[in-house]
């Protein structure tokens, strides 16, 4: 039984944690923060999450006591928090892009302001640092985008048999998060879509840095805002340098996550959908079509804001616990 | 350990219904038949579903050996075969309409065929009947809005304080079942509404007859089809007999569901939506406005597909079996 | 040829405006006024409305000179602007609620303010009102919600064949305006559906004091959020206080509105939808079913933005400058 | 005043075609075919089109007197009925598959069966083939897909400035058509996406067709389904081989549109979104933005139903009749 606090508790990502942490045999929440909802019920700010006894705090970082804590806090806002955290002698698991990046130029860049507190992190993305996961005190959960992109590109990059890749991925709207604007004003962005951020988002450079350790293809980025509350396919156009066949790559994908506990490998006839992994943890991996051109065709569905963010937070949780991997995780999508 | 059968495991109830008995610690389920998937792998008709070794099966009734047996039939199709089952010494929870009536009459005048087997049944709403339904071998699993609406005007009809009630429903396109059709045509339903069945809805009759035994109002219903996947909205406008405030009537609801473990009844300033349950067995209860013409407002939110259709079946299943009672049913709603 | 002006040209009503005085052949708009977007393109912040040459203007209102002027303003400011306009010998039409009540004490009860400006308009509502409107100077554009459900009760309370009436209304998203909120952020309001305001909206009162003139039956209303761009339907259950059919109440329908080129009673067999309606000033009436307990239930649909803000703007000014009534409204709907 | 008769008008393109017909002032509608709907009135199959006397008339092919008749059949059935009308002296727009391609070959490559009549057709892209529309007895309207995907890619690969194309499309599901299917199904697509035909769509070699005649890139493309009812976007990702700004592409795209009447080209900082050309014929284009690896994005959106199908037929007709080419069909979108 670990002490767990998780600051930062009333967006979705926090709502997130406390649903899959609820009802966790190992763990016990011992601070919910909110600056804004402090006195509050949970439920009065997550209304599915009743019967808690807890209401959310708003205490100093410097004021909890915990095993763990996991930061869902903005971004430039967990890089004055987290160090003392880790100081005090407590694991962190940070949902923001603060400690994501090795390269802290390249965070600096594309962030737009000086990094005050760099430490090092290992990135939380289970598939490719599990052992790193296991024995670390800071992990840098990744971003939404990333997770599914790096999942759909991870086989082909390390058997380097693409040069160029095109990521072209939507997402659902809960990715911008709890608090409201233009763009997620229902009138605005509901029977629409968009893309957004077209070369510039955060998370092309998060996507590059990690694939870059495992081959050397070059990769592009967009993402687009579609009228869906969960979820983001993920759909990669690259170009085999290679004469591969599509049931080549569905092999080569299906051995290279066998023994995932959340990444399935469809089968010949199935695409991925987002309506199958709603709410859950699984991240669906498809087509592997090749057109004459030489294009191939792999797509990938995840919820952004479990398999993207919480569910991973808490995946990453178990292993450095020592926990069953997939405890309080393993919900499957809620489909339809 | 029970071994437990699903008869038409291909619809959205039969997917809840897998979904839910996937991971129930006291069951093994023996069966799971499609006649038009035999076969088929469970993922190929459910894309959420995967890892289940079994596949679909075409077996006849009198073929299933199970200590349980969930028709997941149509209407019409469960009275050919639940006599049977039940003779052979199943117990059976029927999710089709032919067992919910105690009236014949009224099923025949409302379904339009005359019931070939009656039998006797336990209406299978265990916020009324849990003691019979421990003891039943055969459960009628209510009607979906039937579920929202009776758990909405219970406490009022029977503590006998309204005359008139008006409920009006507002049904996901989920309840419509797993079949296309023009009114679940994305294009024809998609950001739009429309009442149908506006006085001639069978479950308006369901809903009388249960309610009639803990009150005397004369209750109208009108159901709405709403641009959502799962959940209903029942709106009950009810005029009240007698001079009660607002906080009696809340205040009557928290201690008529006091004990029940997947009732809430929402504080003062909270109302029902369907995110709060989405894919939960809870229902939702809420809102107690009066108006100066002395109608007073309650509404309820539930999923149609879980406390409206299988979770409440795996709640009746437990019932039945005595196993903890909301065991793998406890997950809360999906919000956002 | 006469000269528009738009105050409050921002907002969705303002934009609907535009869309319909566009192409209008004898009006010349001659202000949009904006505070916020003074300066910009109107594409900018209507990015359907391209190749206006005009720009936003952050113009006084004693500075415009115009034919007449819509006011396209919040509840409590328009009442700060519209005596000035007609003192300046200017018609306008105000889209707020400022104006709409001839009872002044109801008006500042529900608005929870004084009037500053009293001052006598006419309601315009064009089925009720036409002869007024031609007269007028200053006409109230009717509220989204009583439009619907006026349209709906008016043949049966005129003809005082029911006695209670119980109007649950379903509203689109874009009715809660152009700012974003929570009620209005996507990941809260899709897939979901809520009862708001349930006994305190101030469209209630307006219902009323407009149908007291032509019956007595008592009136109670409560409106829902539900998932769509535009669009509300609005269920009307009454009880019938005399022994008519069916086929009596939708004849009475359809000779009651017989001459109105906006208003369409529907055939046995229809019902309303909001698609039929979308982005058209059609209002379509239907249902005229009546159950077992006398309850008679009739259901319209309208746009909300156009029959229920802009496009019956644009109707009133027609039948004040006496253009063509239809001129520029008479779209059909956008279905699918 | 012309005559002009519609083949298959009982599904969304026929609806569509009679929306913007109905007030065509140079035009009058002599027949609206359906077999299934034979002796119904419109509005019993299109709800938001009222008013019409007219009725679906099953009538033959040869039977039809017009001077125009828009052939609104399915792939292979114009083929059967179009050399008929063309012989009997009518000209004809058809709005199937079946006259679009140069080489036959690729028809019957893609279509999966031999072409029975083949008959010279012009491809009806207006941008592309203004002036032989103009003198066309067979004009074959382009796919919804092609039309967004021609339109966001002519200036580049006129240009010769780029040699690698991807182009990811999302399409609404009335794309789809008015029968109802499984994938259209709203509990199965909503809230979800999902590609298709990933690369095998017959979309995909009709951009190619008819993009080769302006340039050589090679062209890939991927088409998926989204939660919209109508539009498509397409995200064009290509790679350029020469050195230029984004500022020189807009300005290429701004100059190759000048002069049409339906295509907007967006300004630095915009981005296309569906609703801006909701139910209207425009063609949005914008984003122009290039990355470090040389990836140039583009993207355009549409009504697919209208831009992409009939209301380019309408655009086509006054073409070919000497109409204004806007009459009719120059509605802006509905945003919201």
């Amino acid at each position: 039984m670990i002490k767990v606090g998780i600051i930062g508790a009333s967006g979705y990502t926090g709502g997130e944690l406390l649903r899959f942490l609820k009802n966790h045999p190992e763990i016990d929440i011992v601070a919910a923060t909110s600056r804004q909802f402090k006195g509050e019920s949970i439920h009065k700010v997550h209304p599915h999450l009743r019967d808690f006894e807890m209401k959310f705090e708003d205490i100093k970082p410097d004021e909890i006591d915990a095993d763990l804590v996991f930061t869902a806090t903005p971004h430039g806002a967990s890089m004055k928090i987290v160090p003392e955290l880790v100081k005090n002698g407590m694991k962190v698991i940070d949902l923001s892009g603060d400690y994501r990046f090795d390269n802290i130029g390249t965070y600096e860049k594309w962030y737009g302001y000086k990094h005050s507190h760099p430490l090092n992190a290992v990135y939380g993305l289970p598939e490719i640092n599990r052992e790193l996961i296991k024995d670390a005190d800071l992990v840098a959960n990744p971003g939404c985008y990333p997770t599914g992109a790096i999942l759909a590109c991870l086989p082909i990059v390390s058997e380097n048999i693409v040069d160029t890749i095109v990521i072209d991925s939507k997402s659902g709207v809960s990715g911008a998060g709890v608090k409201p604007s233009e763009s997620s004003h229902y009138p605005n962005c509901s029977d629409s879509i968009s893309p957004y951020a077209v070369t510039t988002h955060r998370h092309g450079p998060e996507i590059m840095e990690k694939l870059s350790k495992f081959g050397s293809a070059r990769v592009s980025f967009t993402p687009h805002l579609v009228p869906v509350i969960r979820g983001i396919m993920t759909t990669v156009h690259s170009f085999i340098t290679e004469d591969v066949s599509p049931e080549y790559v569905r092999e080569l994908y299906s051995e290279f996550y066998a023994e995932e506990p959340f990444v399935r490998v469809l089968d010949q006839g199935e695409v991925p959908r987002l309506s199958s992994v709603r709410g859950s943890n699984f991240c669906h991996i498809g087509c592997f079509d090749i057109d004459d051109n030489g294009r191939l065709v792999v797509a990938s569905s995840i919820d952004n804001l479990v398999k993207g963010a919480s569910g991973q937070a808490v995946h990453n949780m178990n292993l450095m616990f020592g926990f069953k991997e997939t405890e309080s995780i393993d919900m499957v999508g809620l489909h339809p």
